[in-house]
Order: structure tokens, then sequence, then C-alpha cells
């Protein structure tokens, strides 16, 4: 069964909480329960992307409660902090791990470990199904899902409020501790199930899987092998220019159609010249149905930009979102207004009542961990846009420097995952350093651009299709996959396959 | 000039202040303001070895004074802590770091950045000089010394006091810290020299050396090569059997003569029996030339353990401490008591006026850098003697972990650097994944035991001599070399240089 696309569900189940006055938490909290799915199930704000408004999920197929029992839950006494010895670091925390040992074949066959990374959201029933996962029985594999620090049930200080009330608290969120938190939990298994000669495979998508190649790269000795699935581990500052993510998006809307891709563009000054008219804002709020009434022509235009960049990133089939949104833009009849086309183009994609396009507040911003994570590591530098793009020149960025400062009272420290885990050079370092690491990725998905898309060395390796998007490979096989997914698909399970019989001539 | 040891004059230098009633903490820091030297100049107490209070140095060529002024002493502004973002872990504190550019060449060439990498103790003048840093004018490299947090001038918190004043204070105050320091000084001065494209090379010998070769396996973006001299980083619990060390310094002392090994072995209970009668303890003060009058026999005997273990570890030439200890305990006329043999064989090594032989106190060690290390991450299992060596079968291992509870009144975490850098099966690993590390070892040295002493792969290998001490091959070449200690620098410096014109082709 392959899973289809529920893009408008998510904006739908957004906007029927909408007379509530804590809407934005509510709506917050609600984007993380139904992001349960391998892969991203919202846009990471990696340099500022946004996330969380609107996200989206996946539909997956429903395990069966007789399968479900197969997945025990455990929590693991994790430590606080990996890296210092200040009393206050020996704290621990119940971290969350999910176990399926049915196909399990014990040590003696060094049969392999497979070890699902959990990215930004809670580890739930929806994580358990994907192409590796699939293929446990055949290979008699343990198979283990564990959730990152900070989200879920994975709360150091005993609850998501004290976990989240400050700095101090939030500090030891960061990928180095989630990194040695994977370590110690990985370490702990293979002794408990007599495994430590099982060769064990770390994969994930997006987040996830910037966190599975580096694991690779800094626990060889834990990890054999690692799939990293859209993960934009050259996306930072020092490495890409500047709004190149948006640039694949425009790409996008303008291969499915120039004259969609012209109306976008010019529709920003419509909306600004519009909202900046006293009786504007009255006007666009009722022309995009929007719930509440608009504060500023910003928050409209925050909102076409982020639905057009989730399209973009999530532009899979069966839908095709981008198709979907330039279809209605363009089908209207000759004449029609540019702003009743981009109306007609969100409509058709998110079809919903009414539109919420209230920004986030700063309140509900000081209680996500992935805002967090934004201003302190993976802020990088923020998109802006240029002529080259279809957005806007003054294009807001998910969250700034000051805005960060302002929510956590202390600044980013940007040049630390390049100085930890290689920038520029990274690709000609690996050449002749590691190995044993996929890199996938769709070349729709915008953050391709911070992917590797060339193969590195004989066993660090890149596989992508131009018509992919985010995280799209880590699906089941589907009889309904086309022909460049499926093959993509096999590519991947064809190296992880490799790497566990060249284990076995090796170790056993 | 061949830095003949010093052996005696350490001792000598901490006699002399016997009469002061703050003896040990003086003598203590008599000692680190003694430690200039390339490798370690006092046994490091991984696994609970002794350090410090017999420490010793080597002598080095003096430089002049215009050579002098070719070594700038700098501080980089470091971050107090590199893997959390609590505010407090913002702080920063002077780290001091010295930069040699006389026979730098600047970029263009990707001329190479030599990274003297200081251990536990002072950078200073005694460190500049290597075979490493001989090399530079040929190179045209930079040279570079990294002193290590919390040692010499880098304190955090802006003294010694307050640095090593509380548990939560000293905290900050680990390898995995050190080497993110060591990550930030040379990108900053990559960048500062544009010599990005530059080829770094670490090295450094003992701890130092764990640290360059783990420098490297981490960060092989930011260093293309690691040399690690003496540098026992498979020494931990669940790599080695315990007591390998004392194995190989019986084995030192019974190459040297069987004899000898047989007096040492038999003393043990002769001091034990003497020491338990109510004159005893006053019998063996005399008889031992003790500074002061003996509280145990205990004391003694582990006064003795580590004298002879210090000369097994420093056993180089031209003195050869071991056969200067059995040649006196041999070379009395037979029918000689035991004891005074064994006096005989410290006295003629040592040669002082009387002998220190009082423990240090808890107040000395709670100031003592080294000993939080040993008490948080390098402790592993204490050395417990066994038939197999000459050693007393109650030997006293350095520390105790209830002694590193009553201390810092915080646990040891004795697991994390084996998960952190592997393993049991760390040479496994590194025959598929990383490249360009030297190994080299004297298994002469006790700490062999923990070193890698066969080649892993093409380019991470091992070097060793039957003959060799700790770091020895670390001193500049001199004509007074023996062949074999030549041969071994001239080794690694044909294998360091390879790297370099790998580099060069690779890269330019």
């Amino acid at each position: 069964m392959y899973p289809s696309f529920r893009y408008r569900e998510t904006q739908k189940e957004m906007g029927s909480f909408n007379g509530v006055s804590s809407v934005l938490l509510l709506s917050w909290l609600l984007v993380l329960l139904l992001c349960t799915e391998e892969c991203l199930s919202r846009i990471p704000s990696l340099l500022g992307r946004p996330r969380g408004r609107y996200g989206r999920t996946h539909r997956h197929p429903s395990l069966s409660p007789s399968t479900l029992k197969d997945f025990q839950t455990l929590y693991y006494d994790q430590t606080l902090d990996h890296f210092n010895y200040r009393p206050e670091s020996y704290t621990t925390f119940r971290q969350k791990y999910v176990v399926n040992s049915k196909y399990w074949n014990g040590s003696n066959n060094s049969s392999p470990i497979f070890v699902y990374i959990v990215g930004e959201w809670d580890l739930t029933e929806g994580d358990y199904t994907n192409i590796v996962a699939d293929i446990a029985p055949q290979y008699q594999a343990l198979l283990v899902y564990i959730e990152h620090r900070y989200y879920g049930e994975s709360l150091p200080f005993g609850s998501r409020k004290e976990a989240y009330r400050n700095a101090s608290n939030f500090g030891y969120l960061s990928i180095d501790q989630a990194l040695a938190d994977l370590a110690e939990i990985i370490t702990y298994l293979r002794k408990n199930y007599s495994a430590e000669h099982c060769p064990v495979i770390v994969y994930g998508g997006s987040y996830a899987g910037m966190l599975a190649s580096w694991f690779r790269l800094k626990y060889p000795h834990i990890a054999m092998g690692a799939w990293a699935s859209s993960a934009p581990i050259l996306d930072f500052s020092d490495i890409n220019p500047r709004d190149e993510y948006n640039t694949i998006v425009t790409k996008d809307f303008r291969e499915a159609s120039e004259d969609c891709y012209n109306t976008i563009k010019e529709s920003w000054a419509i909306i600004d010249k519009i909202g900046s008219h006293p009786k504007g804002l009255k006007y666009l709020s009722k022309k995009f149905k929007t719930c509440s009434r608009l504060n500023t022509s910003e928050d409209l235009r925050d909102f076409l930009c982020y639905t057009f960049e989730e399209a973009a990133q999530y532009d899979a089939p069966p839908d095709y979102p981008v198709n979907t949104i330039c279809n209605a833009i363009d089908g209207l009849p000759p004449g029609t207004e540019f702003l009743t086309r981009i109306f007609a183009g969100i409509n058709a994609t998110l079809s919903l009542g009414c539109y919420n396009t209230t920004p986030e507040t700063d309140a509900s911003l000081k209680m996500d961990p992935w805002t967090w994570q934004a201003c302190t590591e993976l802020m990088g530098s923020n998109g802006q846009s240029t002529n080259v793009t279809m957005f806007p020149q003054n294009y807001r960025p998910y969250i700034s420097a000051d805005q960060c400062m302002s929510l956590f009272g202390i600044p980013e420290r940007p040049h630390w995952l390049v100085t930890e885990f290689g920038g520029q050079d990274i690709k000609l370092i690996l050449k002749r350093f590691g190995s044993n690491i996929i890199f996938s990725n769709g070349l729709r998905d915008p953050y391709s651009v911070g992917g590797v898309l060339e193969d590195i060395s004989d066993s660090i390796v890149a596989i992508k299709t131009t018509q992919g998007s985010h995280c799209l490979d880590m699906y089941s096989l589907s009889p309904n996959d086309p022909d460049w997914l499926a093959s993509q698909k096999k590519k991947i399970l064809h190296i992880i396959e490799g790497w566990m019989k060249e284990y076995h001539a090796v170790w056993t």
C-alpha cells in the first residue's frame, strides 16, 4: 500500500482549532502528534526554513494489533551531558526507544541491527514501517527505533514544561549530545543482545539523515554503515550560497509552468500595494479566506511562501502538489486577476474552509525544541531572496538571530557545526577517509542543494532521481511506485545488503 | 645534542623542600614547572599509575634568545563548553598557544602546519624542539603548540584556584572538550593564515599522543595526519587484561637480571614483616633514608614500586635506569641482606640525601587536574598485581574510585571513552575506516601494552623498537642516538613526509 499524501489534512485539522484562544500552541502540539512518519512530517527550519505551521503527514499502512505487539517500547537511562563532568551532568533522563526482535536470530549468525534514527518529532507507530524495516525478516534483523532527546517522551527534567523552561534547561539539546545518546543506547543494546559482533546500520531522513551520516563518521566502531535520506549536510553558510533552497523551489514551479511562475513572482508587489491601502488588509483577508483578519500583508506573504516551499519539498506522486497549484493558477480564464489565481492555487492544494495565516507567537516558539536547535546550531545564514527566485525580495526567514536572542537570551554558534563535521572540503576529505555511507536525494526537494549528489568514493555514494522529493525513498516498496522511485529504493537496499555481506566475510 | 636523563634531579629538588610545611603542594608545583619536554615529564596516572610524586624531566637543548624570539606566545578565547548551549557554556577563557612562523611560506605553496599537542603539563620552551619541529625549515612549515585546557596558563574561571575549586568548575575538563579546543584553534589559525588548504599534521606523546590519534579520527577534515608516540589507546578495561603494565616492568627487570628480579620480588614480604614489628617502621625509615619517619610500610612499598615503574617506563640510553638499579642490587657481596640491596638500587638511580615517601595529601590531589582526569575518564580498572609480576600482592593503585568519590564527589564514567573512541574492535574497524596515523612505541615502555603495535592498514601504521622507552622517539635526531633509535625516528619522518607529498599531489 502506497502512502498517499495528506497534504491538506493537517492544515484542515489545524484550521479546526481556529476558534480556540491558544490556537497556535495547540496547532503546534497537534502537528507534533501528526508527525509520525519515517521522514520529516514538517519542513525542518534548517537555514530558516518554515516549519510546523503548515506541517503535513503521510498516510501509513495501519499496523494490526498483532503486528504492533512485536514492537516493544523501552526506556534508557540516558546521561544528561556526555561531554562534561559537572555533577549536574550525571543526571539521567528516560530516553524512549522501540525494539522489534521478532525476526532477530541472536548473535550467532551475526544478524544485523537496523537502527532507525528519529529526528525532531515523537517516536510513534508511524515510524515502524520503512524499506529497511521491511527486509528485517529476510536478514533476521533486530529493529531499533530511537527517539531524539527533548522530543516526544524523551524529556530531561521530567516534563516538557521543565525541559523547555529556559536556556539553562534547553542547553543540553545539541547534535553532539544526540549522537552520543545513540552511541550509548546502541552500545548497551549490542551488549544486552550479546551482539557485539553484529553489524549495525543506522538510517534516517532529513535532519535524522544528517545524524545518521555524522554518526557513521564519528562512531565508525558502533555503526558499520549509514543511510542518509535527503540529508542536507552541506547546507551551511560556508558551503552553499544562500537562497539555494528557494532557487530549487522556483525551478520546480517553473518546470511545472512558466506562466504559473510568472504569476507567483508578480503577485508579491500586488499584495504589498493592496496591503498598504487603508482597507487593503480587509480585502486581502477576504480574498484569501484567512481564518482571522490579517494584521500585515507580510503574514499573507509568509503563508504563501511556506505553502509553495512545502509543495516543492514534498512534490511527490500521486498528487504532485506543485502541479496541483500551477494547474489551478493557470486554469482560470484569460484576464483573471493575479490574486484570484494565486488563491485558486492555494485552495486547490489545501482546500480548507479558511486559512490560518497568524504567525507563531513567541510563547509558542519558546516552547519548541526545533526553534532552539535552529537558534543555536542549525540556523546558518537565512535565505535571502534574489531575482533568480519567484519569492518576494523582502522574504522573511522563519526566525532571525535577533529573535533567537530575544527568545532564549543566547547567541547562535553558526560555525561550530562546520568545525565539528566539516565544511567546504568535506567531500574531498571523505575520498580518503570513511566508508559505507549512502546519501540519497530527490532533486525536486529544495534541500537537495545541501545534499551530497555525487559519489565520493566506492563506498560513500550518492543516489538521486530528478523526480524525487524529500525523503520519498524511505517508504516501503509499493506496486504503485513509479519506476524511477522503485529503482532508487532497490539501489539503496542493494548497497545495504552489500555492506552486510562484506561485514560477514570479514568478521565471521 | 642528545637530551640525557635527569632522572635523579627531580627527586633531588623535591627533597630540598622537605622541611617546608606545604612540601607536597610545592613539590607538585615544582614538578609542573619542570615538566617541559615534548613527551611526558612524569608518569601519567592512566589506569592508576603513579604520577607527579617522582616526576622526572629531560635535559633540553637550550634555545638561544634569538631563536626563542621566533616563538610567539598567543591566547585564543576558547569556548568553555563546546557541546551544550547553556548560557554558562558560552563563557570563554584564554587558551595559550605558541606559533613559530619563521619558516612559514604562506598558503600559496600549501606549506604544512605542524601542531604539537601539549598534554597534561604547562606549555613552555622545553616543548619547542622535537623531530617534527626540526623539519620545519625544509618544509617551510608553520609550527604551532597548543596548551591543554586546565593546565599551565589555560585556566577557565581566571585562576588555578577557581578552575580547580570543585567538581562544578573542574567539570569542563574532559577529553572531548580538549579535542574540540584543538579543532577550534586550528580552524581559526588556518583561516587567519589563509591556510585553509594547507595540510595539518598533529602529533604528541603519551596522553597527548592519544589526543593526536583521536583528533585525526574525529576531525579528519582538520588534520590530515597524526603521529601518536607511546599512546596507550587500547589500555582500557575492556581491552587489555589488568596488570599488563606491571608485567612489562617485570619483564624489563627480568631481562636486566634474574637475580635482581628475585630480590625485588622477595623484598615485599620482608618489608611487611619488619613493618609489623613495634620498631620496624623506625628501622625501615633509617634503612631507606626516608626524609621523614614512615607512617606505614605501605608508603615505603609505594615509593619503591613507583621508582621501579618509572625506571622501566623511561629505561632509555644513555643511563638505562633499570640496569643502574639492578647492577647496584646485584653488585653487593654474596650474603648481603635483601633490603640493603634494594636500597642500593634506589640510591644508585636517585642518589638523594633522603627519600620522600610521604603520600600526596587529599588537599594536593584535589588541586591536580590529572587526578581529576584519572577520576572521571582515564581510570579504567586499577592494576592488581599477580604472581606473574615482581610487585607486591597488595599493590596499591595511585588512586581508587572510592578516593575519587571522596575527593570530588562524583563517580567515574569508565565506559565512556570506549563508547566514544572504540574498544576491543577498534583495530578491525580502522582497517576499513580512517587513514594517516602513526602509532610509535618502545617495547620497554610499560605503556606499550596499550599501544597499537601492528600495522592496521597501509596508512595506519605501527612503528616500534624492542629497546625503546616512553616517547623517546620524539626528541631531535642526535649523533648519539643508537642505530635502532635513529632508524625509528627516520621511519616516522619518512611517513609524515609521504603524507605531505600525497596531499600536495591531490590538493594542489
